[in-house]
């Protein structure tokens, strides 16, 4: 199943962080990449590149001037959009059906969406019908859909990953293949 | 079960929006209060009573000046600490065992959590071990805590309550108690 996102809106006084943050819970529950729409944003783009080139993975992030046409050519291409609002339908009562889906595009905005977005969108599923956050909606989202599973991915060429850990911080240190300065190693440390 | 959240380490000038994130968060799946951690930030309590007023429930907000007395106090009174950290021990591996619990209060912090914590905590839990978002991996977590039984929660004395939609906005408004304004109606517009 390949998996997208498009993020709408993005402004750089203001949704630095969130927008930051939606990324990175794209790549993290195994979306593989991330079209943002809105004012570009060199620092998001470059602490998203940083992020990739640290903890491994393919994950790409693309400005879009033209957000309508990003949906056209997606479905287009046999793809189905699904965008997340609290004003959707039960994410219980379609979930079985979207899971089917094997090319899923999902939209989160920020507060306006505009209408057409409603009329365009395949699904518009809620996270419950609370106003929360669109983080948590797509982390949910994609949680439900890859079951659990996207929380066990392994990222390629990653230069740390993370043992697990009852009470400390266990990170382990891959070989730099570009550079190669150093072997691989662990290191551990309290807290 | 009761469960509170605790949000660590808030600065006014970067985490006004991603706190607000994440209490809004606690709220709409399950929590029944978050305490802060940080700089007292008016705007934010603000914005999280409006919530409370407009989409109902008795979701409190206290910020806190001391947050080892406040987990300490937790634990004195039977409680149990959740920390989440991508440096913890998988949420699979110890989601049995803690749903046992009847009273949870989960830790969320910012960039830097002191060492300290991972000790004071009963449970440190890994929502996977990428980078990502403390907003998602607060939503994930007590997704699976409630089984997504938290979706359907229902919100005494809201304002507007919404009815899930295929493609447009449905508020329903309720009769506003206080002011006796007007009776109950629905609202439906495209988009």
């Amino acid at each position: 199943m390949r998996v997208v996102v498009l993020r709408y809106g993005h402004r750089i006084s203001r949704d630095k962080r969130i927008t930051t943050h939606v990324a990175l819970v794209a790549r993290a529950f195994g979306a593989e990449g991330i079209y943002i729409y809105g004012e570009y944003d060199e620092s998001v783009a470059r602490s998203l590149d940083n992020v990739v080139e640290t903890w491994g993975g393919l994950f790409w992030n693309e400005w879009v001037d033209d957000y309508v046409s990003a949906i056209q050519n997606w479905k287009k291409e046999g793809g189905t959009v699904v965008h997340l609002t609290m004003y959707g339908r039960d994410l219980e009562e379609v979930m079985s059906e979207v899971s089917l889906k094997d090319r899923i595009m999902v939209f989160v905005g920020s507060s306006k969406v505009p209408p057409e977005v409603y009329r365009l969108a395949d699904y518009n599923i809620a996270i419950g019908h609370q106003p929360h956050s669109e983080v948590a909606a797509l982390a949910v989202f994609l949680d439900r859909l890859f079951r659990g599973q996207e929380l066990m991915k392994r990222f390629n060429g990653a230069r740390f990953t993370i043992l697990p850990s009852k009470a400390g911080k266990i990170v382990h240190e891959t070989q730099d293949e570009k550079n190669n300065k150093r072997d691989g190693r662990s290191a551990s440390k309290g807290g």
